[in-house]
């Protein structure tokens, strides 16, 4: 198309999104044309080793990448190296220059990214982040668009797709967690080290950027309660679905009162019956609650290359088409730093698996424990394991967390109690 | 908050959809200003009748709905009378007068609304219509932001409650359509008039309407193929739950070919294991595929006062935005009207439910009827009626509707054959 604005893109890293971006914009040319007004060229790439073989035209590449970001003729800065620094440094100079951002760093916008969402507005400039939550999964610019004129009430999501992946074979396979964990790495689905998916800090971060949102205050990411998966054995899985429940690692954020806010990363059981519960693999899901739409869900691939590249794609056509129409660009500041409430305030229910000795009196004197702190109970299941031992697993009514940690505190510290195996928050 | 920008705006029709549009402006006036940077501030309203008593002043209601887009004092109308006249004028005056509008108006958008939001694009100015299609569940804009990096492949989508309502009821309580439809309309669910719904004329707008932009060419309504579930039976469904499948009003829209499309609505027999199989009761959902991002889902209330208004409100926070910074308005226009290919170059499975008379040689003589046709099947599952008539149901492996229906309909003229008592297309 002659006449058509040029709008040259300096890309930062070129990794497994990197290169799902730049093939995007070279196959997808004509309908990204068209939608944004613009021709969106990629004109340099940088990267950390300039001598590794790459299917990019080798004038493009290099290891400077302070200057793309300083360069005059680049017109927007792509950012998918990852992690806090340089990647934090070379946005911060990007939008000095006057450059919109694209990124979809998700440690960077949950730690620090607000900030310059700040900046950027009163800069009238872009940093759009949809990539860093749900890969191609368009959430981010929904809850900020489309969403805005609701108060939310609830948030859950399953926000990590490796997790995802993880649990949902151990439901189907009837596998332990270091099993499936094995076969995931093997097959490329989980990192040699874990840490960032099983122990949950990807979805913190993840949750940590939704919430703020959603509730448009800085949710600091540190007081985002947060457990991993490590501790799901398959005898939980295969007790949750007798009783009607899948686990899955879920994100769930509330309001909890005035400028108050429950935001916690942790196995959920929830009913079969709920949407969430049929998001299986490596799919992502946000399930929201808005007091004017009602619950709305949103699902699809939550990483990946060609996702991920959608997202990052999707961002670049907006700020194409506020260059093109000269908009100022449409970053929205959320408000100075919250903290969420502590995971004592909860008010939830359990399931409790435990091992018992097979003694006259066992079930009476746990129910009693409970009883002591207030923690009622709602369902049992007993099975006998051995001549010796026994297992019960309970769910209790809705109890207060801070009531439930020193119940089962004493529950354990009991004679009749061998060992409380697990237990696991339930959502209704 | 002071110093904020004031947005004045005239909403034409104080219905179902203006109410809620009313009440959320008013309940959620914080986060709205926040979000949008300006107060949005409903100041006159254009009704039927004025002397109606209404939950609003009195002071802003009026039934000269021209002198509302005609005042300079207004900045923004919403338009939620619906219907194409005088909606659709009155749409047309107010972007003549420079105003910004959003519409919540499916047939119109459908039918006339693509020429607008070219004539929008031209002067700058915002057309909006994200509650035309899906309710609350943001579907339009993700569309032609987050998602216009991609190529579309095809699109699924439940787009009508009143017919998912009735499909879900009769699946659940194995109750025959007409039952349902008479509790429905008791209920509220449906129209005492149903047509619109259950013969799936607003499938079909809304169908046209996200054919448009997810291929960025005018698709005419009137060349998507349309097909309503007054034929569907509850034998159906149970033939269908047999066979591992879901029956669905869908309306479904693929590319075929260069340039080409296929747009379809009509009831359709999905594996139960299809995300969009569980959608069920009121609620919408669009199943987007798409080359780079894979397939999306996104779900929630299709319909109702609170989660239309949510969408509309959505457009007047962007609306809002665009005005403060000075933007220039993001109406996306597509190209020149194109029509869906006709439903004889489908290709498809189908199911097939027979009465036929009990005599020997009816399956053969049946199998070879389609075998002239080169249709071949799939499955078949027979039953016994009485004494002189058989129930005989067919899958046939994808064929060409072109030579299917040559083939059924030999079929029913066969001797052997009582009745063709109906046959459903299949998706994969």
């Amino acid at each position: 198309m002659e006449g058509q604005k040029r709008i040259r893109v300096g890309l930062l890293g070129l990794g497994t999104v990197g290169g799902g971006v730049y093939r995007m914009l070279l196959d997808n040319q004509g309908a990204i044309e068209r939608r944004s007004g613009a021709r969106l060229e990629i004109t340099r790439i940088g990267v950390r080793d300039a001598n590794r073989e790459r299917d990019v035209p080798a004038e493009l590449v290099t290891c400077d990448l302070e200057s793309i970001v300083a360069d005059p003729e680049i017109d927007v800065i792509v950012e998918v190296i990852g992690g806090l620094e340089p990647a934090g440094d070379l946005i911060r100079t990007a939008l000095a220059n006057g450059k919109p951002v694209v990124t979809a760093n998700k440690e960077w916008m949950a730690k620090q990214g607000q900030a310059y969402v700040r900046y950027a507005a009163e800069h009238g400039l872009d940093l759009h982040y949809e990539a860093a939550v749900g890969g191609g999964i368009p959430l981010i610019q929904p809850l900020k668009h489309q969403l805005a004129g609701n108060d939310m009430v609830r948030m859950m999501g399953i926000l990590n797709g490796t997790t995802n992946f993880i649990l949902t074979r151990m439901t189907e396979e009837g596998a332990e967690f270091g099993d499936v964990l094995r076969d995931a790495q093997a097959a490329g689905y989980a990192e040699a080290d874990p840490t960032a998916d099983v122990d949950g800090f990807d979805a913190q971060y993840k949750l940590a950027i939704l919430s703020s949102i959603a509730f448009g205050k800085e949710v600091d990411p540190e007081t985002v309660y947060r457990e991993g998966i490590r501790r799901v054995g398959k005898r939980d899985i295969e007790f949750a679905d007798l009783l009607g429940y899948r686990i899955k690692l879920l994100g769930i954020v509330s309001s909890s009162g005035q400028d108050h806010l429950q935001a916690r990363v942790h196995p959920t059981m929830i009913p079969k019956t709920h949407p969430l519960a049929a998001v299986s693999g490596v799919y992502n899901a946000l399930w929201f609650q808005g007091d004017f739409v009602g619950d709305v869900m949103f699902s699809g691939r939550g990483a990946g290359s060609d996702p991920t590249a959608s997202a990052v794609v999707g961002d670049l056509v907006d700020i194409a088409r506020n260059l093109v129409s000269g908009g100022k660009g449409s970053a929205i500041p959320v408000g100075p730093k919250v903290a969420s409430d502590p995971i004592e305030s909860l008010e939830t229910s359990y399931y409790v698996r435990l091992t018992v000795l097979d003694r006259p009196k066992v079930l009476g004197t746990i129910a009693n424990l409970f009883g002591e702190y207030d923690v009622s109970l709602a369902a049992m299941e007993m099975r006998t394991l051995s001549a010796e031992k026994g297992e019960i697993v309970f769910m209790t009514h809705r109890c207060q967390e801070g009531r439930f940690r020193p119940a089962i505190e004493a529950v354990g510290d009991s004679s009749v109690v061998d060992r409380v195996e697990n237990w696991i928050r339930v959502e209704g």
